[in-house]
């Protein structure tokens, strides 16, 4: 249990750490994550750690593209089964997308520690990677995916993810939504649509946004209106701004 | 053992992480530690991962000051040890300084684990903290120092370092090189000299350096005309420079 008292004026942020801790005491998080984790703590501080226009617009044109999809899928690694479990069963749920676990260091018996942790938490349907399908463009352990997820998934929900997936994804020509608090990283720039934002800010968000939708509205548009890159520049922009300013 | 494949294009940054597990799983390094890294890899993205002008130019005048120096010592913590054992182990031959184990958080063992380490990768001098000396201006427990070591030294190296200690340090009139890749950092701004770079690609040139002077050259010089202020308001700079620039 955390020692963090509530009047810590860093407690929302020292609870994350918490939850990735006990994610890796849990043995569903990689030790990795914890370092991830940082680098995004490090992130989040640059962007004020709050959800600023260019990740409310990202978050709106994802719920767009994901509401859209004939066979959406959300992959699940250990940082994100730590952090928020329940949110990613309510996109779940709200999407009838499956969730599928897909790790890139593949600790024994993780990937299953995963599957049970998202069970407990209220999941009925978390695919597993397998054998039997390979995602091509890919050397690393990520490639193993489930013949009926992410394999024959047209766009795919893929929150802290790592840039090599990205592009496999991206190659074999499926959609990638991605939360990524480095506007830099290969992932950011390689996703169709990338929300720059705290995964914990963000999934609720994204929740609420795709339940406001109605299947008459003008989604197809505003997907073809979005500019990726253009998202991109306004969240290096922010970060880069003069310290004084 | 690692299984980041050769072919990531993150392959070397997936490896420092590793080389920080590893630490952690030896003893060596601090859980905290792993954060920290992170937070570390961030500011390297935003400094393009290399080593810039305003860190070149702190390294060519940290050599002048280890090089004049009488009684050099080399802080050693937890993080430094993971990453770069054998870069220190050289410097601190090139310099014929000890090098000193320092630590922060004081789980059991560890600074002799962090001694050992360091025997293991070829030292010959390992100076460990001692109940005899303490630094003045500090609480932790990173005011006890070695007697014969960073007590008497004129010109401390501590890569990686606290503000705190790094703060105690320049009270007791002593000279601080550090390495952080943070320039807002407590230490960063508190250092005779700040080396804005990942250690990793710092030490080697530090080395490097140190060997190409020569005694009769204007080192002294060198030094006098430094202002670590405006090496860390270029390094802001860089960092906050527009993304198209």
């Amino acid at each position: 249990m955390s020692d963090v008292p509530k009047s810590h004026p860093r407690y929302l942020s020292l609870t994350l750490r918490d939850r990735i801790v006990e994610g890796v005491e849990k043995g569903i998080t990689s030790i990795h994550g914890l370092i991830a984790h940082g680098r995004g703590e490090a992130f989040d501080y640059l962007i004020g750690e709050k959800t600023q226009s260019f990740a409310t617009n990202a978050i709106c044109v994802a719920a767009a593209m994901l509401k859209l999809s004939n066979h959406p899928v959300i992959s699940v690694n250990g940082n994100v089964a730590a952090l928020v479990p329940k949110e990613l069963i309510e996109l779940a749920h709200i999407l009838k997308a499956p969730l599928e676990v897909n790790i890139f260091h593949t600790e024994t018996g993780r990937e299953e520690k995963i599957r049970q942790h998202l069970l407990k938490n209220g999941a009925d349907n978390v695919l597993m990677p397998s054998q039997d399908a390979q995602l091509s463009y890919i050397d690393s352990n990520r490639k193993y995916v489930h013949p009926g997820g992410i394999f024959i998934a047209d766009v795919v929900f893929v929150p802290l993810e790592d840039g090599d997936r990205c592009e496999a994804l991206r190659k074999m020509g499926k959609d990638v939504v991605t939360v990524d608090l480095n506007p830099m990283s290969r992932t950011a720039k390689q996703a169709s649509i990338t929300i720059v934002d705290n995964v914990v800010r963000t999934l609720p968000l994204l929740c609420k946004e795709i339940l406001k939708l109605t299947n008459d509205s003008d989604l197809q548009n505003k997907l073809t209106h979005y500019n990726n890159e253009d998202i991109l520049q306004q969240a290096l922009q922010y970060i880069s701004r003069s310290p004084d300013g």
